[in-house]
């Protein structure tokens, strides 16, 4: 999926998941209620039966936006390296470029003048064997692709693609309340990319994060732990102090939701080189599947 | 204007702006709805017809209040000079004093003790000819003066005055509640002062903000700068990848609203001496009434 | 009451809360209804009455959790000293060592490997004398106590117990969603516990908060103290630059909500060794009772 997605500039991504949508649920064991359009934004939502659990799933990307000149500036938090290579399109045309790093600023080496504005993501560069894949935006395409895979069988449960996660949120406020207000839930997953770090290892499983700088409440945790032993999939606790996801805004939503960070590990995080274990992902897959049963 | 109204202490000003539209609105096209009164702190909102648009301007300042002995701390984020004069109240009488800066902490040199948490403002010296404004609290007295512009001919919208912005927010929540439950609108535009930069200069016409530290929907910025083409009002382009306002608080609201930033730039930002060319703000004026229309 | 509540695990000390409540409540003056169970997380509501006033104390406490190999990070925002006793407990039983500090990261002494993700808390040792107590976790022990006494003679209230405050809250939009929703008020106070400083003392009477980073409305302000003025208790006015408090989160609610921050000061915050003088915590338990009443 060659489609530029980065933090407030989601529309094509999400018209794209939604086509996928529109061919494949006639495969799907229950057909959801779909939500889609301008007072949506740039969101979806799918409503699997009777939900007790939504899942969230973020479709934007980090990036970068030109400002005067040839001055970049970030779009979220990626990583800055030369070597990347960066692409954009404005009024004049597609724009391949070099990222440059001087100073701590930014700046694309584009011979000519780019429109103020512009947002530029990195180019994409799809490497992928038995054992993994690696490429630009798995965080979060991987995210997606694990709640579109849950659809296939899913009974009850809402399934939900977000927008400027990476920069700040913004979509879940509005989402929560229409979910909470149409078919309120308990609790949230959510589906997302983390850390390969010294406590959470490629090939080890899906971790759950039982806190980033935010901590979902125990009493929820001990349950998907305790599920997740139950499930027989390979998985990884997580403990970081930093870090933040969707999770954040359900944590301070109005109202009474749990939620869990549930993903596989990356390396590389936010370069156009982010990696993952197949087997992790696929661990991904089949938890969240026992998960949104059992929950 | 010479009444203070540093942010948390806005009461005077707004019952000053409610006095001038009561005087006033008898030559308005369209007889707004008035909300007002202890049920909304110190804000007020017009409604104007039928509103498809909410525009806000905030009537608080920065300034300074006094902690213990002669310290002084800082409400939002003044520039701090040695030759600033500082003006106040307390139960003992009217206060005009210097601040003074030693060690990165702040003191006002007035003679005798002063309560604590009492307020503090800049001297007011307004500087005017046909090229520009220079005086305190531009920003965002401007943003004021525009919205009470646009009541005169304004057919629908909402014209809202918001207290708190300077000092992190904070009344925008119940604010857009209110709009939402009452007249819902899908759109708002934040009516502000903003900075002169390498990019954005005097005399160039309103600035529409791209992006400050947030980023408004790509889609909603395209129409905007795709009107303000089609209006022939003189407009800039500007990013920053820092920087905030009311528009904040619009994209962590729960409701699916689209913001835009659009304001006159000025120069010596929170300081006395901010300054404003005319040409700018009667552009800011013109674009507004424009959009008010059109979106 | 030795029961460990570090942010997110404050299950088991709301359960004690809700029975002191169900075996006090008989000598109270107004039987409350009460708010409790899986739909309000760990959080507990009492309302008397026709509230127009709501007492929000926070339950949980500042702490510490366990992340890979013997690696602790903060819950909150906690002091460090490696003189401090730790405790805690995981799948294999419970857990007392030291905390060590070394080049700004923080482990555990315990010998045996412990689990990722297990709250550790400051081993409690209370000691109390005529003029002060001095304790762990008087912020907040000592407003809940505040929050409870209120219970015996109010007429009208909401009496609030709050989780995750220490940890950047979460809890109070849900419980200021539920109380508006059910039964609105007009403004929140914030019994919670303060610091000693340059300008608030021990033995000098309850603090009143003018503002912490967030500042109330002066209106607001304006009244309380004129009420404390009018009531005879000791107190003192506070205004500090930074911290925050459950007050934060009522300021950005979407409800235009007065609150106010009024609580005894300690010293030694957020370590094994807060310090409060009895003198100061009555007069905050005799104001409270005043303002309940009067507000």
């Amino acid at each position: 999926m060659h489609i530029r997605s980065v933090s407030g500039d989601e529309k094509e991504v999400t018209k794209y998941i939604l086509n996928y949508v529109q061919e494949r649920k006639i495969f799907w064991k229950v057909q959801p209620e779909i939500y889609y359009g301008e007072e949506f934004h740039d969101c979806l939502l799918l409503k699997f039966g009777n939900p007790r659990t939504a899942i969230f799933a973020h479709v934007d990307t980090i990036g970068f936006m030109s400002r005067y000149q040839n001055q970049l500036i970030p779009v979220g938090g990626p990583e800055v390296d030369a070597a990347f290579t960066l692409e954009g399109e404005d009024d004049l045309g597609p724009i391949h470029c070099r990222l440059n790093v001087m100073e701590d600023e930014l700046f694309h080496d584009f011979p000519r003048a780019v429109r103020p504005g512009t947002y530029f993501s990195f180019k994409q560069h799809i490497r992928s064997n038995e054992t993994f894949i690696q490429a630009a935006y798995l965080d979060n395409r991987l995210g997606v692709y694990n709640a579109l895979l849950q659809c296939e069988e899913v009974r009850d449960a809402w399934v939900v693609f977000s927008t400027y996660e990476e920069h700040g949120g913004g979509s879940m406020p509005f989402l929560l309340r229409f979910i909470m207000e149409t078919h309120p839930v308990k609790q949230a997953l959510i589906s997302d990319i983390t850390w390969v770090t010294e406590g959470v290892r490629h090939g080890e499983g899906v971790a759950i994060s039982l806190r980033d700088r935010y901590i979902p409440r125990r009493a929820f945790l001990e349950k998907i732990v305790s599920l997740a032993k139950q499930s027989g999939v390979s998985y990884q606790l997580e403990v970081e102090a930093h870090g933040g996801s969707d999770g954040r805004e359900v944590q301070f939503s109005p109202y009474a939701l749990d939620w869990c960070f549930i993903g596989a590990p990356e390396d590389h995080v936010h370069t156009p080189n982010e990696k993952v274990y197949w087997k992790d992902f696929y661990a991904m897959v089949d938890l969240y599947k026992y998960l949104l049963e059992k929950l």
